[in-house]
């Protein structure tokens, strides 16, 4: 399959999300206003669309109010070490599965569906003011309940992407990946292709879901109030989609 | 600086690359037949050109050719250990400034320039017969040198990513990252910016060349002859640019 041109767009128009709001149907506004509906309703495949874990996480209510939150003595000495929040800390600690590092002021942890990222990807910055977000409890299912309902609502049925921005080690700087994944596979699987002098490629897995969410993270931007990247062209292989396919077996990873 | 509209196009039409080759005339050969070169000369600003390494390093002669290889007894072990060719791990090895990890038949290594990928970035897939291809010695100054070369060709001043697709730990399949950078600056700094809430955002720095790189990624693939991926109306921030900056120091890397 190849892809002649892949256009990306960011949707603007979807007002501050809370607790319990109809996000698709949010979603499906601002698309209907937006002036591109048109167009993908044309396309039968091929829309991708990237949304923040931020809205989708508010929506579903996965925020916790502070000053509910009984820091641990732990949490406390580890906070004040390092000038940190002690309730966002314990937070961090019980949504952890496993601390993967804890040092310099840096807490790492596995959350309980799996994603190894900074603080848990437990977040203050574009949360309710003495709240903080949590990742989605299931971002595969919140990736699936937004196609279904989107499909509902508009009679298209985009591929959905559920992401954040995540640090990764050895690399400088934060890249857009995928935490939920609804109908599209996110490989793509070169393996046992044929390279141009007609030899086998090596192992070669892509992660597309993965470069997808990088590639709408270039029209979100953090302060636009663009929670929203629409792709049109990406020519995908169609799947139930997974992004808990994309963490790495602890038994195949040799950095953990 | 907002995004309207960014769009991605792979360049067809660039022959097989040779040693000593001028890529930046194939590319920008291949610009002039794409039908889209005037699109880029109309725009200032906002043309960003993904390069595959794997040509690059090819038209700047970065082969070895493997019956010239004598392997150590060490390589010869691992690879017959593992069913490998031991002049490849032999090259690897010779190319590494660091054995990051060797075992399970999986190799990392940290290259000259500090890179840190499986192999060491050497390969044998769309290699000439009995060659291996490895990365550019100095993947900025190639980027630097084709950006200047097509700016004298074509009159458009792209900024330019040489591109590689690495694997990265706790998360599966490999994404495409930038090498060398030129024209633009790697990251976006939202560093002190302040969120819907009017509260300071959390430490954000995106890697912005690496979101470039993948984007770019989703048009190449791996069998289809297009080396060069444009992409044109992201608003980038004008800097000489640097892939080497891309690379988290040692001291602040908690996962080596």
């Amino acid at each position: 399959m190849t892809n002649d041109r892949i256009c990306i767009w960011g949707l603007a128009g979807i007002s501050e999300i809370k607790e319990g709001d109809d996000l698709s149907g949010h979603i499906a506004s601002a698309l209907r206003n937006s002036g591109g509906l048109a167009s993908l309703q044309e396309r039968r495949q091929g829309v991708v669309l990237v949304v923040a874990q931020k809205v989708v996480s508010k929506a579903e209510g996965r925020l916790v109010r502070l000053d509910d939150v009984v820091p641990s003595t732990g949490a406390k000495v580890w906070a004040n070490q390092y000038r940190k929040d002690a309730r966002i800390i314990e937070v961090i600690l019980r949504e952890a599965r496993r601390v993967v590092r804890m040092e310099r002021g840096v807490l790492i942890t596995e959350t309980s569906e799996g994603f190894i990222c900074a603080n848990g990807g437990v977040d203050a910055s574009n949360a309710p003011v003495g709240c903080v977000v949590l990742l989605p409890d299931d971002a595969d299912r919140s990736a699936r309940n937004l196609r279904r309902d989107l499909e509902a609502a508009l009679g298209i049925s985009p591929a959905v992407i559920i992401s954040d921005t995540f640090g990764r080690p050895w690399r400088q700087g934060l890249t857009n990946v995928a935490l939920g994944v609804a109908g599209l596979s996110p490989f793509v699987d070169y393996r046992g292709q044929i390279d141009s002098y007609g030899r086998p490629l090596r192992a070669t897995l892509l992660a597309v879901a993965d470069e997808l969410a990088a590639a709408g993270e270039l029209v979100m931007g953090k302060t636009l109030g663009i929670p929203v990247a629409v792709i049109e062209g990406f020519k995908y292989q169609d799947a139930e989609g997974s992004g808990r396919a994309l963490i790495r077996p602890e038994e195949e990873d040799l950095f953990r």
